[in-house]
């Protein structure tokens, strides 16, 4: 068989990654492809950095869109992010010249990835996306080839290794949010500018490329409501644990009825669940399916190794002629679906109120719950003195989203007694 | 497109699950297929069983052989079981007849897998067994594609859901093997002979499987060591709970300079560990891999819809043409390796000695602990008055499993004072 000729565009820790897988497991990447995979030309920023593996033979092309025309590439991959610019340039140019794709970009795909998927459909050509979500699960493979008999009901993920590390140090060291990004930003596990992250957006990429996956909908960020993990403090994690849960950003979509949900949020989970043991920078994906029911899967999910590892399962897809569709069905079979917003969530609640100890406080919170018509599970107040400052904690019954902002927001009013109240939703 | 014509030998659990998906999911799977699976022949022990659903324009064969030469079928299902007589009949008439396979036969592939992929590369037909291992976790589909640029290093799996079942209902009701099995063979989760599930061969058939695609080795039982569970006593599951570990069966599979390792036995987890956390008819397999790092699914792992989900997923895959090969690469890149025999396994251990309390019981087993060269990580010895049984249990340092048989032989000749050694091996 003809070699499989790629082209890479970008050389950062992940370009460096397949770079180097594709030379320490050659032998074995050609007996899985069948053929061999060979890498003909590199774009990246500098010529010059040392990068921990040899270039030679291989040819340099300043300019990445260079990559997409060349005659002897078969396949581009882009390693450089973005969902605008010169990454979208480059895989629209790669895709029009009868090039396969394989790419690690969320952003683009999110945003771009209807248009880019039928581009790729018009020229017979792959847009191999698995790198992009999850980094080492392989989610995407798992969703449209081994979930191919099942209809998804619901997905629930961990998706983004910045917010699960800073989650997970926070409870384990008993720090501060502010604390802990600091740490991760100087050991390198978060940006300088940590906003995508932290704020919710990278993983709300992933999430509606699985939520695309699952429901055979256009992906779609305007539907997607997204809060990130600024204003989860130690002292929520604390009261989790005492109620038996874990605060973790999880990102989720369901279908009920013809009806997508997607959201991405901070969320108690049960400490129990296969979730709230996702430790540090592993990712996970908890998938309910029918016929096939729960299954889990967790693994790395940034970084060199795990997303070169999926990046090359694409490469040997594409090899071997076996890639599915981007988006598991053509995109002419991709319907939108009408959307639940989150002011129509049902679901239960953690709250916490902070209060001045008096007289009467209770029952203050008791009747401003009534009125709004929410009724408590299980209500927690911690020891303190009358007149000192305290915490009355509780998980609500199902509840809807609407009533619990209105309760946050009314009960605040008690301004001499209330000082301040959090809702977080649970997800059983 | 013109429709995957199939045949389904076999209506049991999983046959009728098969059926019912195809049914009850039409557009989504011939979506995801991008043609119908149209469902041209069936053959079952019993023509006249209500199954719950209808096989109206379906033909009967009361032969499952004759699926095999129709010729208007272009892939038989093997859903009948056993690694020889008429399951492998079937399998082989049908890929002579150049017709695709898909099974759910673990028996019949661990045993006769090699020769049923040749036959099926030389007619260039598929045989996909995405069902035989795990029942709905993809973990055959994840080795073969999604790490197919990964070295794996190590498989641990939780491989058989009826003694994940009762060793788990031990655990939690702190019922004996004997009640517990008992139970579930009324509950249907154990057959009336239950000994290909609790002695070991059904995970050992998969491990054998898994085994295979993971260091492209001919899948071998004669290099595989299998210990089953009905040794595993309520005792040593609360013991090792005391010491911070679970008991589950566990299929081992690793490959260290270019030697492989298989075996299937009881062995501690740590309660932390993510296999530890896998209850009741719960299937899992934790992969280490490189670059990829450790990978970890968890999913039901029989019964009619996981394994129908499974089924399905292989059809899908060989109505869109993209099937990978049975074993991952061509059966001539099949190599067989050297394997390590257990006798030459290193490891820790868990020993429990059942001791009469008298002075000097504790300097006997260190004396011949030390003679063996054996060392201990941590010892516990159960309060008792002198005189009486007790128990001294522990967790060695790392041992070899020669010294550790030399060591349980050799305690209870003490007879006077040792009744009882038992060890069992640690997983960390």
């Amino acid at each position: 068989m003809t070699p499989l000729r790629i082209a890479i565009a970008g050389l950062g820790t992940v370009g460096a990654g397949v770079v180097k897988a594709l030379q320490n497991h050659r032998a074995l990447i050609e007996a899985r492809a069948g053929r061999a995979v060979q890498i003909v030309a590199v774009s990246a920023r500098d010529p010059n950095k040392s990068r921990g593996f040899s270039l030679e033979g291989i040819a340099w092309e300043p300019n990445p869109l260079a990559l997409a025309v060349r005659k002897d590439v078969d396949l581009v991959v882009e390693l450089m992010g973005g969902a605008e610019g010169v990454a979208r340039d480059v895989v629209t140019a790669a895709l029009s010249h009868h090039k396969s794709v394989v790419t690690a970009n969320k952003a683009l795909i999110a945003t771009h990835g209807l248009e880019l998927a039928r581009l790729a459909e018009t020229h017979s050509v792959a847009l191999a996306l698995e790198a992009a979500v999850a980094g080492g699960i392989p989610v995407l493979k798992t969703l449209k080839e081994a979930l191919a008999g099942n209809r998804v009901l619901r997905i629930a993920g961990i998706l983004n290794g910045t917010c699960n590390y800073i989650l997970t140090t926070m409870q384990r060291e008993r720090r501060s949010f502010e604390d802990v990004l600091l740490e991760a930003q100087k050991l390198g596990y978060a940006e300088a500018d940590p906003s995508t992250d932290i704020d919710g957006w990278d993983a709300a990429h992933k999430l509606a490329i699985l939520t695309s996956l699952a429901f055979a909908v256009p992906p779609s960020l305007a539907t997607l409501r997204v809060e990130g993990i600024r204003d989860v403090t130690l002292q929520d994690m604390q009261f989790a644990e005492e109620l038996g849960y874990r605060i973790k950003l999880l990102g989720m979509c369901s279908c009920v009825e013809g009806r997508v949900e997607q959201r991405v949020h901070p969320a108690l989970v049960p400490i129990s669940s296969a979730l709230a043991q996702v430790d540090s920078v592993y990712n996970a994906v908890a998938i309910d399916a029918e016929p096939v029911g729960t299954l889990f899967l967790q693994g790395r999910g940034a970084g060199e190794g795990p997303t070169a590892s999926a990046v090359i399962a694409d490469l040997v897809d594409v090899a071997r002629g076996r890639a599915s569709l981007p988006f598991g069905v053509e995109v002419s079979r991709l319907v939108p679906l009408e959307s639940i917003s989150l002011s129509q969530h049902q679901g239960t609640y953690y709250l916490r109120l902070d209060v001045l100890d008096t007289t009467g406080v209770l029952a203050h919170v008791s009747d401003t719950l009534r009125e709004v018509g929410i009724s408590m599970k299980s209500i927690l107040q911690k020891p303190s003195h009358h007149g000192q400052l305290t915490s009355i904690v509780g998980i609500t019954h199902s509840a809807g989203e609407a009533d619990v902002q209105r309760f946050t927001k009314e009960i605040v009013k008690h301004t001499q007694i209330i000082n301040n109240a959090r809702a977080i939703r649970v997800e059983e």
